[in-house]
């Protein structure tokens, strides 16, 4: 067959076309109406542009009493951990004694997947759909050996704003909601009006269910499954305009999802869709207690250049 | 020569006074003024038993502009480390594409001393006098491969009180302190004056040296020595009662001493003898830059069960 | 009570032998007749001195097939470890592509503690009785946050030599023995005799339990006990002067032992005090299924600087 | 434009085959005559085919005198090693005392790229064309997180073989040959005519440039760069059908290659296309100094599963 330079064009236009779509997104099934997103094309910290010291000055006025919770779990050797992640911390022997006044010094090595294990908060470049990230971003773009070029945690900057805290639990009359139950719209904005709050612009939630209850006591039970917020949930909260949503489980939304064909879909709807933040294995069960249902809430990830996640010990402040 | 039962007892009676003294510190030459700590034989967390809800209160009421500082430095390889300490984080290539809705997941892998590198925070376990640590707590009663059984970071929880920045770099006329230099108690208190600033009790303090200048721009000189506070100066922060300081260098500390025979015997004193913490490798030449003297410090040093400091990106809140 | 320049002197005397029996064993109420070695009181090497040349010669002689058996096995994340002991195995994305050429690189990043998982050698340095190990050597002298400065794997050099495989679950008739089964004396003499061969001067001796097909198969029961010689059997294989035993087990000897008072007693008695190497998790079926009983043994642990044992991968030749 | 069936057919045709090229091999400019592999398109072992048991009886043949040579570097802190890769070895506070016996026991955690840090072994999944490695697998089809599906050195299997040393750097009459110097096929035939020995099929081939001398001494100039084989000199290795080239520098080739363009394309040619390994970092300088060139050859990388590399001490035995 012989082949004109213009049809050797056209061809080419075409090649350049199926390429283009393979590696945005069309090749995947997905829909292309995600990005760019609405802080713009070149945008890599998603929903932690609706803070803003506005936010910050409302959260200082829910501080009344002074007190402070602590919202992170210990980190330690057995905690539940995802596939073949781990946590390993060990102390060396000291170094010294150093000088005439004999100075000692401890130090742990630490190694694991910090970022997603234990109390974990994921950044924008943790969770892809095929290899498409947060604003449609390719990870052949961004990802390296030494790090994530793009959608770092060192983008985020810290998160101190208006925390709320949804017991789903409570509204549900149990101490712990079973695994696999699929958290609703209707579950949330019920718990709310019982509460008597409401959730806004730039709001961090955290939603208790109990389930961090069996944490360290029944870990395997603990990783098999859990409750979490599904789609429909998972749209009410990006509606609301959140900064971030958080659980005492280890994926935040429900697990296995009621549609065996996906999976963590909500991971993909609230982080790459939506650019809005999600932070794990949050100790929710102090705030419920207490039902303590508005809050400031301040974390800072730690700087981690190119990581996809990081620890963290968030604090709620009331 | 024939010993009677008698003699025999007392030279098992004095042997045993000798053996005492050697594993409680007579023998490394310190005194045992030092403890127990104001605290209790018992304690655990030394100086962080000062903050209070009152601290609290007290900072949210400096918090007016809603201005937020991220004093965290940026953890990645090739960053200055001490000795053979190290930073490593790599990105594995990603889990997935899972489910028809194809999630892809990155990870980070990370290893290295965290909390004595980069940002580090201090605790009670990381600074001995010979074997023994705050509160005399001795190390072979704590410490185990897999973690300190007393004195981790565990134990400290969250910092929120008062924040001080003390510019002994803009009070000496100049934009970095020479290395070696010593910071002395009239530096503080001119500076502080020049300030028109005081410290109380509970604060937070950190001093901005200039020296985080040279951080990933000359990493040989920074590691090579530094300009801190000397025991003086750190008197005079133990008699104010503080918390906790900081500073934009890797030991706080003036490096060498002006004693050539001393090996961070400042870090003793404060953190050994006093249970106030240390934190380095803060940014502090964001607040300098601004002139901000008094803010809300927050930082929750990381849940890291038995470690001897953790890692962090506090942060200031005006 | 007054005391004599000369009571003092007396007094202190005594004092100093005090301490000097506390560090050298005879407060861990051990016997001081194990050291100094054989092999003089600054050998590092122990049993490895038993190698030479000429034992090479007659492990060359053994080798008339030229067929290779791998001794080792597969390290990878789930294999079974001892207590809060990782392996972490990850693929970080790929270097490159580099050059007009395109060359991409793989590395492989790890962590663990190695030589304590999967096929490991027991260094010298592994076992102690109390503060003292080979050679009398107290830890406080040669443990350093960075390595052993003495006892290191790096000392120990090549293993080249007769390799005797004695097959005691054949022997007792059955596919594998028992968990907490007790080999003895008799049983490895009987099994020798039935097999026809003997063991001399300088051999490595791996006893083939059946106890490794429960690897990777139910790890749980391979950790929680295991067939293996006791402190009877272990005087054999000294009297026999090898210079190293193996087994298809994690730790070579009877666990637990059949007096509960004793932990790893055979790693005391065949380490610390006779320098005897111990080299566990090897694949002894291979050359049990085959009967080979009798062959060059070849192993070199990797040159780890004041590593207390090494991973490795041994091969028997025959 | 109006596209019919037809065309729409013969378009996708066009299409897939561009695809194809792209993910095979074309679109990066190299030749596909390099696979199927010699050994069949499923082979993982490449040049490790050509050992047999009558290469190791071989190898048997030339141990006369029952020498043993250590061929590896020490592993340790402050190592050379390439870009932001680490080595890491700390030891934790012993466990123990356990029992009545008292047994203490040392263990050392190390995290690092093993397999390419120190004596490295080059695993056929290590180094690619591209996305496509040894056989033309793509690396989309085996690189996961936790390890190499196809391609990883558990494959390789135990080394037994004829080793041959060439001593280049005698043969240029100088201790050490200067970095970047390229070593051509000439320099390895006039050696291997001055010592008087020749390759053949299946042998180890070492060389020794002497540049190993600045391991530990000078490592930033051993960095730098290095001499080693050129393209032509591997071609040579190529047609003689060895199994493993090795060396006394960091990557065995000539570095920084003489075509600019070009990074370590020696790599690819040896690996990639070859099937050949290659050993880095060997301590050759003792076989050197003995006037050692043939000898038997022993090296079993660990059974890492799913690793590109592995870290080593190979032994020669004359």
């Amino acid at each position: 067959m012989q082949i004109t330079r213009r049809r050797q064009t056209t061809i080419l236009l075409m090649v350049m076309g199926v390429l283009t779509l393979f590696t945005r997104g069309v090749a995947v099934g997905q829909q292309t109406d995600w990005y760019p997103s609405p802080w713009g094309a070149d945008d890599q910290r998603g929903a932690a542009n609706r803070l803003s010291p506005e936010e910050v000055l409302a959260a200082r006025d829910l501080i009344t009493t002074g007190q402070v919770y602590q919202l992170g779990r210990v980190y330690e050797a057995g905690m539940p951990v995802f596939g073949t992640r781990h946590f390993s911390l060990k102390i060396p022997y000291p170094l010294g004694p150093l000088g005439e006044n004999q100075t000692t010094a401890h130090e742990a090595i630490i190694s694991g997947e910090l970022g997603q294990v234990g109390t974990q908060f994921d950044g924008l470049g943790h969770i892809g759909i095929g290899d498409l990230f947060y604003n449609g971003l390719s990870r052949h773009d961004f990802a390296t050996p030494d790090g994530l070029t793009m959608l770092g945690v060192e983008n985020v900057g810290p998160i101190v704003t208006r925390g709320v805290l949804i017991d789903v639990a409570a509204y549900k009359g149990v101490e712990m909601l079973d695994g696999g139950y699929e958290i609703t719209r209707s579950d949330l904005m019920g718990a709310l009006t019982q509460q008597g709050v409401s959730i806004s612009t730039a709001d961090v939630v955290l939603i208790h269910t109990g389930w961090g209850s069996l944490w360290m006591v029944d870990n395997e039970r603990f990783n098999a499954s859990e409750p979490g917020i599904g789609l429909e949930a998972a749209e009410f909260l990006i509606d609301a305009e959140i900064v971030m949503v958080g659980s005492d489980t280890w994926a935040t939304e429900v697990l296995p999802n009621p549609d065996p064909s996906l999976a963590f879909p909500v991971h993909q709807l609230l982080l790459t869709k939506s650019g809005i933040y999600n932070i794990e294995n949050v100790a929710t069960e102090l705030l419920a207690a207490d039902q303590v249902y508005e809050f400031a809430f301040v974390y800072a990830p730690l700087l981690l250049k190119g990581a996809a996640g990081s620890p963290g010990n968030p604090i709620a402040i009331r």
